[in-house]
């Protein structure tokens, strides 16, 4: 534990109790939330936001601001108080709604809801990895943009984070790769209090930090007093003066620091601190003022909307400069940040299905991926292309990409074998701005990055998930490595789509819906295995992008649909075709998108799937999520259990997905 | 990149080149499989096996062995023959079945096909997290039951593990917590070979890992060369002679030695070397042998069952005399490591449900979770409870339990800020057997872990995870915080039990069934809020362990039944009288168990679900796997949308959680 014997107690003044003030009352009125960790850092916060952080109130969507994210998202009233206080349209009003419904200061930082909250923090060991994602896409924007005398991408980015933060797994993934990379303008705040929910961390939490910091290659300044301006101002320098590295500054400070009877207590964290409390924290921190009253004075020393105008002002003086320069760069960077695709886009997507399904091509859709990928690359120089260390099972590079390498930049990126932190930082880079970034791992590994592509989702970032080896087809690698429920737990996130298309053109659909997909992120499930060409009519093509589509009408009375997605569609093919020697007419649906079928309208819906008629479904995962399109009479063909090592062919054999089993399940509603 | 030029290379002998002969021919005749970890690693298991090892091929489930885990599971073959050779029940044909359909060699170590494979691996990071369990079992067992001059636990865990092992932000948490323990039995085996699958790391993998693993409070062995016994025997005595500290071996090797064209390479990773390479790597290695020849001299020295059944004999005669001195402890001992439950474990059961209906408490279900704790902690020595740093909150500690604490023993840990590692490490104390482990987050950060809840299932461990905040009722932390789809894909896992109980009683209920359940995990969703208790009598309290169950029959002619679980049975019960009072007779089935309910007969299913009724569920999460229950006629009212920040009574209302609702959603139907 830190106690105010270990280092100089903070000097209050009238800037750092706005910040306590506010939290704490903030705190209170809710009756909810963190005082302990904005009160903590309160000097840290001032002498950062008042004297180094670049940024403007009057537009918080400034191309070159310095990015600031708050990984500690639990005390979001440190950020709230510092984005009204430097002048956001962000009123005195809306703080006192605190976590209150519809207002703009939520109980966590929530990216759309505040204007200057750069991500949405609170689940821990994230922001730093958004972070270290948005210092990633300056360091390669620059490295793409910036021309001899033009630095037109030059922004830090700066982080705070707390001892949770640095105990989770991700912060080992995001800042080994930020070691890496090399991203000197990149500084994380450590808020070294010794506190967390159980209590003392000594228990449970005895790392050495910086030394972990220095094996992953970081700048680390240790032993700050967090609570001497002056302390906190030579350490940013020193962090400024290092260029090549990432900094942490190890800042000991007090949780609560201004609260008489509880700073330095884990009560101060997770919790108001009661009327009596804060009666004593007023006089102690020097505020002679009621809740949520700031005086005018305070206000103004910390208004920053005329120097950030100002800044914001000179830099577009310069873009200027570039763009009589470079036109043709100003331009598209311009596209970039605003995250438009290019105005050729929609017919070089046309150009590029029509390409692929007169190529006819029987590959694997991971192959099928990888076409799409090198089809669609050059109309997108925003595609940041990377993988999990599967680069070559799945299939993400392209011809003429270029690979970042330590410290070198391009536009693909070997992660290692990091999938949370590689899709953390994917989403740091989609708000970042000016990439577009995929990254590929196994599906079964969607799993280490599950809260990742949840916050992908909760974000609405457009970010492109790669799964290959999307089921049991996958063979020998067994069940740790095959997926069964993973295709129907994420099509269980709200504002996931997940497509599992089934061949060549319905691959090159599902890309290009994903890059056209403004407002959210998808997940491409993809086989190992080589899965055949389909022949389509144009109007049927047309129909994939709805999500679910007839792909094979029945010739004549269908008695029955069958509905399949991806390597399994072959199957309801082969059972139609089986069938109809029979004389048993039945329709097949490609569905390799529920998410994007159900987004359609009922009329749609009902003539894909007409009501009366038996459905079965063949899809080689969990049945469960099925039963919603069956509706009153049907059968899922699927697999409840895990599965197993051996050669693919055989397991689909095993596990039932055989044209037999499809046709005696139709022939069991006729 | 390692090369032989940095160090020694090998000097191949036919113990070594035993175990790469037997790792290329299986690979190769599977034609699928990683040869280089193998081949690469085969100095380090030979000296590790043949000099240091204890354990007894002829009992792989002798209490006190030493546990070894391939943490690079993908190396698969190494411990195949390493288990053929010194004499486990896997015989040559079963090496030759490597990766076929029910065979004893699948395709990564699966726990339960072979004799002597510890733990199943593969998903990277997970088996040194698994053994990081295993040794704090051992140290918890051991504080536990040894005496002086007994000492009947005392046992060591080894661990290999690969590059890819040391990126996965999971070995951050596991190892940190290794080193605040002071597992002093852990020895693991970096195998530093400098290739992953994108090729040479230096470009993504620049960790100083021995200085990072000194951070955690770990011995280090540093540059040790992987092919030079000498080097290894002195490594592995160092690691002994450091009793309070893991010990990190750092063993620079070449990937795929022996494979005189290949090693080094990415090549050999995880493809078949080929015949051609084959054929050069016999002569290269020394191996006059065909494929799966073992020379009767090379198995006479592998050879392991004498000497193995030596030691646990003399262990035998330790236990006796132990159990003549402490006859309780040592019965105790047995149970434990057997996994039973105690003789009056029934009957305390029962009669902690029939206390806890008795009592008739109104308390959130977390607390109630807390209530069945205490009630069967005193009948229960094995349980080793904890949090990630959540303890006051998920409410999983007791009164009298006693708190671990750095290298302090006791049977509560808080795990710190590491979900993923709490879960694995559970794993790891569960395949240890002599502990029930059960730890706590909440619902929400089962995505973290989810990977290690899923191998919990897969494996068949009893692990019980507490997952608190179960849904929009935990309030203002808002949609970060707030589960709506993870209540639904936890269902989707095979073979894991997920309970969301609606009082004290049914979270008695799942409680005793979490403990009963032999072969497999259970996930408890508890709700932050108070919810009502519910009045059942005897045979109705009976039925909740089928998982549904008719909890207030409709009086009179049933026209609907109403569906729900946890916190919403409130409002299902509640909307039944208001129905009532319309005369119109619902019945209301509790749900609290989908999994379990989903294994009772077809007649006692239709019992709760007859058919022909109108059924309308209501849950305050995603909707999609409810549909299996509707049936033909029906609605779900469910949040197919993330939550919001607000207090839990304003959300339940936005959403469309009122009794109003359920009504008209009733009577929509009548």
């Amino acid at each position: 534990m830190s106690t105010f014997s270990d280092f100089d107690p903070p000097v209050f003044n009238n800037l750092t109790s706005a910040i306590r003030a506010l939290a704490m009352d903030a705190v209170q009125k809710a009756n909810s939330g963190h005082p302990g960790a904005p009160m903590g850092m309160a000097e840290i916060a001032e002498v950062l936001w008042n004297h180094h952080m670049r940024h403007n109130p009057g537009n918080p969507k400034w191309a070159n601001r310095d990015r600031f994210v708050l990984s500690n998202g639990h005390g979001s009233m440190l950020i709230y108080a510092l984005l009204h206080l430097t002048g956001y349209d962000l009123s005195i009003d809306d703080l006192k709604q605190f976590r209150q419904l519809h207002s703009k200061t939520p109980g966590h930082p929530e990216l759309g809801y505040t204007p200057g909250v750069e991500t949405t923090t609170g689940p821990l060991g994230q922001g730093i990895t958004n972070a270290v994602g948005m210092a990633m896409a300056e360091k390669l924007l620059a490295n793409e943009f910036n021309k001899p005398g033009h630095e037109i991408v030059d922004h830090r980015t700066w982080v705070f984070l707390g001892d949770g933060c640095l105990m989770e797994g991700i912060s080992h993934e995001a800042c080994a790769l930020a070691g890496t990379w090399g991203l000197g303008k990149l500084t994380a705040f450590w808020d070294d209090n010794g506190i967390s929910i159980d209590g003392h961390v000594e228990g449970w939490f005895t790392d050495n930090t910086p030394m972990r910091f220095e094996a992953y290659g970081w700048h680390v300044v240790p032993n700050v007093n967090g609570h001497d301006p002056e302390a906190l101002h030579a350490a940013i320098e020193a962090a400024k003066a290092v260029t090549d590295k990432p900094t942490l500054i190890c800042c000991k400070t007090v949780i609560g620091a201004g609260s008489p009877t509880k700073q330095g207590t884990h009560d101060v964290h997770g919790a108001p601190l009661g009327d009596i409390e804060i009666a004593l924290t007023r006089p102690h921190i020097g505020w002679n003022f009621g809740p949520f009253e700031i005086p005018k004075e305070v206000y103004e020393v910390w208004d920053a909307k005329k120097k950030g105008a100002e800044w914001e002002g000179s830099w577009n003086q310069k873009f200027e400069h570039y763009a009589k320069a470079f036109p043709a760069e100003a331009a598209e960077f311009k596209r970039r940040m605003a995250g438009d695709l290019p105005a050729q886009w929609a017919e070089h997507a046309r150009k590029a299905i029509e390409a692929s399904n007169a190529k006819a091509e029987t590959v694997a859709t991971r192959k099928a991926s990888q076409i799409a990928i090198n089809a669609l690359a050059p109309a997108l120089p925003e595609f940041l292309g990377g993988s999990a260390d599967l680069t070559g099972s799945n299939l993400t590079n392209w011809t003429g990409c270029t690979h970042v390498s330590g410290k070198s930049c391009g536009n693909y990126i070997s992660y290692g074998v990091r999938e949370f932190g590689m899709s953390h930082i994917m989403n740091g880079m989609a708000l970042h701005g000016g990439l577009l970034p995929f990254g590929g791992t196994f599906l079964m590994f969607s799993e280490y990055a599950r809260n990742a592509l949840r916050m992908s989702a909760l974000m609405k970032q457009r970010v492109i998930y790669v799964f290959t080896h999307d089921s049991i087809g996958l063979g020998e690698d067994g069940p740790t490595h095959q997926p069964v429920e993973q295709i129907a737990t994420l099509r269980l996130i709200p504002n996931m789509d997940l497509w599992r298309p089934c061949d060549t053109v319905e691959t090159m659909v599902a890309w290009t819906q994903a890059v056209e997909r403004s407002n959210g992120p998808t997940s491409l499930a993809l086989s190992r295995q080589n899965l055949p060409f389909v022949a389509r009519d144009a109007a049927t093509i047309q129909n994939i992008k709805k999500g679910g589509y007839v792909l094979s009408a029945a010739k004549g009375a269908a008695k029955a649909i069958i509905i399949a997605t991806g390597s399994e569609v072959e199957l309801a093919l082969k059972a139609q075709a089986e069938l109809a020697q029979k004389n048993i007419q039945v329709s097949v649906v490609s569905m390799p998108s529920t998410n994007v079928f159900d987004r359609q309208d009922q009329a749609y819906k009902d003539s894909v799937l007409p009501k009366g008629l038996p459905r079965i479904v063949v899809e080689a995962g969990v049945t469960d999520g099925w039963w919603k399109y069956v509706g009153g009479e049907g059968k899922v063909i699927g697999l409840d259990r895990f599965g197993e090592s051996a050669p693919a062919g055989q397991l689909f054999k095993e596990f039932g997905f055989t044209v037999a089993n499809v046709v005696s399940a139709v022939e069991s509603f006729i």
